[in-house]
């Protein structure tokens, strides 16, 4: 199977050096070519379009920032649609808006060619790592085919339905970590204002129903204030920003959604977008003073 | 050490009980007495007011509903302040506002009372199992003269620092299980819409960043569609009223705790202050119809 990569950013480019690796990697895409630089002379060939990486390749993944990005690299003039063969597998990874994602496959679909929606959990760290979450939708005969691939640097596949279902269970995640960073941020607010230790109150309430990986993750973040990132809040912003946009199309509310995404917005708009995402605790303490 | 237990709820009951089986208990009083009746003609006395229930006893354990039912037991016309002897020592665990705790711990202190706040987490089946998670603020030596007591119904005892210290821990326990049971609702509302299988949603995101107790101990009501209690909204909502109020007394606001009190206050309304927290799932859903 000629498998080809598009797109080597912060998380790209691990995930394709793992391929490479394993001997599994034909060709590679950037739009920066430079980021590329570490392929040339190598036998993994390093294409000048997305239209030319997937010449040839029976699958091709990408791996861009947002939905806007993923639309120009399989559907614009010198997309991958332009380039792939009937039968070639498309697998997007990146983290965009899931309704996107069913209009690509539906263009996909008329010219023969399948497509998965596979984003990611694990950030930088689980990409190095080659240790990534992959929640997988779409058709599950070409799901089986590119298995074994994304098993190369996922430590989980796991298939969620028709095409759309790994980016709805990713926005899902999303949405409940991030109101947890909130719901972590009113608590230990209010416990700082009381007088309370931190790490007596963390270890009085982590091993009841209060517990969570967010809490066991984050709280060194808020007893050292140190919000190095981590995940960054501005790409948590644009995790929910999609989340909002499917959830307007699927017609529902999400308030507390909604609310968190603005809070971010707010950070970004301060300067604070590079922060990690348990940063919303440090709002409370800036909204206070 | 001659202990007194008043309030003999869903919660002080099996507790009471407990202490009678270890044989440190001397006196109950319940404001309706018929609810002391399993202690007639045993060894255990049953008090006509919390003053004589105070009378003789080195500890008084309190649990009762809210700040007011405690400011009355135990500063009321017939409350243990007018019964207890000086170098006894209270003990409310009930889960009221802290700022009242620690004005209730200045008049007791007055009359050489020691006072310790200790509100519990675990719920009915904690108190029953014997298994409560005890959350203690308070004069240290006097805590350590009544650990040994708490010990008979509680898994863990943990002393958080002066008086209100435990109440506040609890409450911090309250905000953050409170806003994740919406976190879980919101993000379960977008997966029902879009079409995702709750089961294998629940298995993809819960050993990432998502994963926590509320997850693992409430998606079952959401996959059934079965809010039976388990923590009645009614109670919780109470403990987040609380919160307000101190929050209120610290000059801190926190937007999402008075939020999720509003839409619990708002099914007490509709006649489902009954049902489980995880229930705020079912509102979402109802908003939409």
């Amino acid at each position: 199977m000629k498998v080809s990569f598009i797109g080597l950013g912060i998380m790209g480019l691990p995930m394709a050096r793992h391929l490479q690796k394993a001997g599994k990697l034909t060709k590679v895409y950037n739009r920066t070519r430079s980021k590329a630089g570490v392929f040339e002379g190598t036998d993994v060939q390093v294409a000048n379009s997305p239209k030319e990486a997937a010449e040839t390749a029976d699958l091709v993944i990408t791996m861009v920032s947002d939905s806007s990005d993923s639309e120009d690299v399989i559907l614009g003039p010198e997309g991958v649609i332009h380039g792939a063969q009937p039968g070639a597998i498309i697998v997007d990874m990146s983290s965009i808006n899931p309704e996107v994602s069913k209009q690509i496959g539906r263009r996909l679909g008329e010219k023969g060619i399948d497509f998965l929606d596979a984003p990611v959990s694990g950030g930088e760290q689980g990409a190095i790592a080659g240790a990534l979450a992959i929640m997988v939708g779409g058709n599950i005969t070409a799901f089986q085919k590119v298995e074994p691939i994304l098993k190369v640097f996922g430590k989980s596949v796991t298939h969620l339905g028709p095409l759309g279902m790994g980016g709805y269970a990713k926005l899902a995640n999303q949405i409940i970590v991030g109101i947890e960073m909130q719901a972590m941020a009113e608590a230990f607010t209010l416990a700082k204002e009381a007088g309370l230790d931190f790490e007596a109150l963390y270890e009085a309430i982590r091993y009841g129903l209060a517990g969570s990986h967010v809490l066991d993750q984050k709280i060194r973040n808020l007893i050292d204030g140190n919000f190095n990132p981590g995940f960054k809040i501005e790409l948590h912003e644009k995790d929910l920003r999609n989340t909002l946009l499917a959830a307007k199309t699927l017609g529902i509310s999400l308030p507390f959604t909604e609310q968190v995404r603005q809070m971010m917005h707010e950070m970004i708009e301060a300067g604070e977008g590079g922060l990690d995402h348990s940063g919303l605790y440090k709002r409370m303490g800036d909204s206070r003073e």
